[in-house]
């Protein structure tokens, strides 16, 4: 039994969304603003053409993204970025123009034992909140991202449904967003249950409005990366240095790592147009700030090469 | 275009071949010979059914096997596991006949530039010495195991032409190796790399006599041994802990982790019969012994859950 099809089936080129100084360094400690705009500068240079800089949330909640504004304000912007923020709700979104994001994100929950415990609603009352971001965000002319997490499994609902992130992924699209990013928030999806999910959600979904998000908790995110590739997905969200982590498995590994992504893609042959070594380097600089080594086994082995 | 015949064609159990306690020591800083065979033991008690467990090997060029025979007369057996050994030449079987190995196992190259750097001989120099270990390991009744290293890429001669490895292969069983576990040493290989060089090989050769030997040096081996599986490989070689390493980029990721692969398999409904936290426990007892953290990010993640 011999199946090669799926290599076959590859796109010939993807679109990576860096979320390492949103969604990474959200579940890191603190690090200076500074710190953060030279990220963003550093990888703004790399080729990567869609840089999550910040989000517009409560500081109390969330203190590591208290100076998103100054991020925005701080940085050196290159024509060809889109530059985006997390903004859960108006009083975000209003914060995010007054910073000129060039795009803004919203965050539902395909279950809803974790929409309560995260964003402290239902997923239908979360689906209200956002009618009025997106309405608000068109007036201003900003296009609006919608994250779907637990796309595979909840840590207090137990397995998702795949027909419920089909049916929400649809909602979101039709409510105005030009693309949503399926959440394995909690890392536990594994090649077949990304797999069913992806073709639940393929059955009423554009390949092209979707976004794969996958967490490297328990190392099966490059798998599950390349299940979705061989299913048409043609956009990924991956974190520089694997910079974040997981809110329940505190100290467990977080966003799959830019550079192992680069570095499956180049080797399957799919254009990226970024440069592994910038992201490398920009990696090992933020983690100098946060005084740890990067999750990326891409980037430690090229590491240990170079000084080998 | 929906891709997910792949999952389908996945077999319903396969085979690990935990080969830490030599692969994964060999590469890491000697510890006593007690702590290895406190691993082996524990190992024996997780449902492994094969513990590579030692090599007589030049305890010059090798000194962290240099005390193979105890370990060997020191684990308590279970009747159900084969303990086995690498054997490069004639000395070294008849080392593992003394210490009872039940199998045995020699070590290819697919390059010439490796195996003149590895064990000092061409290929077919190499294949000479075998075909002795081979004839006196058939007179004692013990299988042997043939390894074949560089599969997709050589760190001297680039990369690797399948049809070298599926010549090689089929040599190897045709000379009376049961098995042939086909090594991506440098952890370079990505699916398609592995796809077309299993292709190659799979023309050839049953694939229930070959197991895949994947290094996570760039965070690859897991959606390499899915592709493996999906191709119909029914054997692993992994080892516990991600114990080793690359001897090309030092302190670089080792094999593939066998707590991941297990977590895989399970998501992936693929039976091992294996326990994967009496697994992970090892590995932690290890890596104290080794003053090192497990590379596993299952492991990690499994630890952070229980003492958060």
């Amino acid at each position: 039994m011999i199946h090669i099809d799926n290599v076959n089936s590859l796109p010939k080129a993807i679109d990576i969304i860096e979320v390492g100084p949103r969604d990474g360094l959200q579940n890191e400690q603190a690090v200076s603003t500074k710190s953060k705009i030279q990220l963003v500068d550093a990888l703004s240079l790399s080729g990567l053409l869609h840089i999550e800089t910040g989000a517009f949330v409560s500081p109390k909640y969330v203190p590591q993204m208290a100076d998103s504004i100054d991020v925005f304000n701080g940085i050196k912007r290159s024509d060809h970025v889109v530059y985006s923020a997390l903004t859960p709700n108006r009083k975000g979104l209003e914060a995010a123009i007054e910073a000129n994001a060039d795009s803004v994100a919203i965050f539902a929950s395909a279950s809803e034992g974790f929409s309560q415990r995260n964003i402290n609603c239902s997923i239908s009352e979360s689906l209200n909140r956002f009618s009025d971001v997106i309405e608000v965000a068109e007036q201003y002319g900003i296009p609006v991202r919608g994250y779907i997490s637990c796309v595979t499994d909840c840590p207090y609902d137990g397995k998702t449904d795949p027909k419920t992130v089909a049916s929400l992924a649809k909602t979101l699209l039709d409510m105005g967003c030009y693309e949503v990013s399926l959440g394995d928030t909690i890392g536990t999806g594994t090649p077949n249950t990304i797999a069913n999910m992806l073709d639940s959600v393929l059955g009423s979904v554009d390949p092209l409005s979707i976004s794969a998000h996958f967490h490297d908790t328990y190392g099966q995110a490059l798998a599950n990366l390349y299940q979705a590739l061989c299913m048409g997905v043609t956009k990924v969200d991956s974190s520089v240095a694997g910079l974040g982590g997981c809110p329940y498995a505190r100290g467990a590994s977080g966003n799959v790592a830019t550079e192992d992504v680069l570095y499956m893609c180049k080797g399957l042959g799919i254009e990226t147009g970024i440069d592994l070594k910038a992201v490398a380097q920009a990696g090992w600089e933020i983690c100098k700030q946060l005084n740890k080594q990067p999750s990326s086994k891409v980037s430690w082995a090229l590491y240990q090469q170079a000084h080998y």
